[in-house]
């Protein structure tokens, strides 16, 4: 099975000038793990309450594409995706958090990973010192690597796979819509601003340079999960 | 009929230590051209074709409310609102002015105003040099001032009032939700960051002078409509 | 005498571009006034007191410039020009003030008017929605519109004009020294960003408006400075 | 000999809540090596050569503080902050590295490590979501931790340490001057804000946090440069 590109030549170009960062990333073992289902549960639980703080703050950068965007169709898309993040994907969490025991107060009162913390804070620092184009290389690794990896593990997971409903989650329409929808985004945005051919700008290569390091912070993440309870 | 505080006895005192700027905001002449449907309809379409860039701007800084959130209230308070603008109102705005014969694209590529570009920016500004609550005093006064002129001008308009839609829209329970929802947003923002005796912070004097700041922008908004469609 | 490109045919494209706005400009009334020595003294101290928290402001933006840069050249460029503004442009500006009976608290103490806080948060706006080169265009006809004006004024004033220091401040090789260093950094950042033909990219459309916009608000600050000591 | 407080009794309670992770910084066992000069040579030049990417974003971050600031002397000590340590500081580091053999050009192409990065993004993110004090907490562990460290190892450290040029810049006068105008300047920015009693404001807990969490982040850089020349 090939990888989809989401309806964006630009984001499969990104993803090729990042093909080692990409594959530690979407072939991690702790993806692995989710696949076949051997991943402890311990180390899933401590990912999951890390994701919903993730969640806050990747919300937040998405708050940031609102303010940065500069045409009517950035803005509708970065507010409603900022509003599925906000007011349906994270609800969504606390109930699967609620169903493994771990009460919305304890999730509030964990504290960040640094492994988390690195990736959020790298995204909205990006979106600062750069441009809406910036923002969105940088974003893109989360969003588009979650929707390959939910299409892959949910066509080799086998039955009764206790993560079947995280597989789900990311190989759903639903989901696949988003990153269809941020891959139009991407087309849109950098043609708007850097022309038909955006290779040839000098852009480029720091664009290449943002979406590499948000892949490399991503496969820290799921190390990070990897260590299960354990505190940095 | 005395103003409401909507649900924010923070917001009221606010109010009340910018007494003189509020009034000639919310009593400006544009306002009661439209209570009493003396308006000059060019005054109005030239308002119209400013508020909805003006709606642009005020998006974007609703989505650096999401940038800024420290609690989950704040961050689902401002992503629904940054949904309910861009989503919802700034749509039943191109219809409006649709209507008035005025093309979305006519809308895109006019020119924005002086007295519209500093508000918005402003507010902007508030927000980067300062935090949540620097924020949120400069967003109210926009928010809240609509609110309480829909009211004053619902309960003296006359049949047959050209301006009747917009008086309704703002004082329509919809409108006077979302003041309400802002109202209690400024109570806990406030009181989680300054105590229960805010006006006793250091911080008290500068939100005073943040919102009163804003007011006076928002009265320079109306004088801007009020020149028709001259430009600056 | 042909207006000066200080060493960036960018910028002079740019200039060329707001042609119209530009005039409005450097040949506004109050300029004319400081040039021929007609402009009245409470204008004048208007322009001064209100120029003082401009220069604040102005100083923030270039803040925003250090923290946006993304080489060393703009680095160490834009932390020199804060560190002249602020430690050495400002503290003169005191100096002149205080000859003039303006003391340091009355200058604290001033409200800012609404044309002095439109071209700042403008400016301060584009840096944070745009990237490096948004912010520099923005800021670019405030540096080299003064240079500009300083060398005709310098060129034509008579003896005993009463703003011939403020003629001088502006003409000298200091100032000049810093829009040819200003229009250095807009040419290796906008090349670095955008290749050898920079008006082929999608971003010269923007990046030309907004500068035009910034010249409009400077052309407004001189009109806010001819009504005297008059308030908003 | 008991550390200083470099003017800050502020400063030093938020040393004091986060004294765990205090000590594991300043007394880590990348710092015991530089004070008995046991560090091996591979382990320094790693730092070293990061800790220049790190003082690019560092200055950044003060560029910040220039953006952020509410006061004349807000403003004036971040803009000299920004300047020493671009004009000043980072010229010195370049020189250093050129005597171990590392060329400007090799430096400027050093892959950002994680923990390098996580740090100075965490310190921009506070500045962007929160207020000046929310940055002046998270950038305080680096400035005041050096100053410590500094005293500390030039108390102890033996003749012949290769290490020694280190240490004397962190222990001597200005070096610590700069940790006096920084502590003077968190008590006048605190006090200024939240009043004479800021640890009875709502504000207090989190400013601590912000402390605390930049200090852990600072810890992980001392564990990036243990690991010599390794990548991620």
């Amino acid at each position: 099975m090939s990888p989809s590109d989401f309806s964006s030549p630009i984001f499969a170009r990104w993803r090729e000038n990042a093909a080692t960062d990409w594959s530690t990333y979407v072939d991690h073992a702790f993806v692995r793990g989710l696949g076949d289902g051997s991943l402890p549960e311990q180390a899933f639980l401590h990912y999951l309450v890390q994701d919903y703080i993730f969640l806050f703050h990747f919300s937040r950068a998405w708050g940031m594409a609102v303010l940065k965007a500069e045409s009517h169709e950035e803005l509708e898309l970065a507010s409603a995706t900022v509003n599925a993040l906000v007011n349906h994907e994270m609800p969504v969490h606390i109930e699967i958090c609620a169903k493994a025991g771990i009460s919305r107060a304890a999730l509030l009162e964990t504290e960040e990973e640094a492994e988390n913390l690195s990736y959020t804070r790298y995204v909205i620092d990006a979106g600062l010192s750069g441009d809406f184009l910036d923002l969105i290389a940088a974003l893109a690794p989360c969003v588009m690597g979650y929707g390959e990896i939910g299409t892959r593990l949910a066509a080799t997971s086998a039955k009764g796979n206790p993560y079947q409903q995280w597989i789900d989650t990311y190989a759903g329409k639903d989901y696949q819509d988003v990153c269809h929808a941020v891959g139009q985004l991407i087309e849109s945005s950098v043609r708007t601003r850097l022309g038909l051919s955006p290779d040839s700008s000098g852009r480029w290569k720091s664009l290449n340079r943002r979406f590499r390091t948000a892949t490399r912070l991503e496969a820290g993440f799921w190390s990070m999960g990897m260590r299960g309870m354990a505190r940095v």
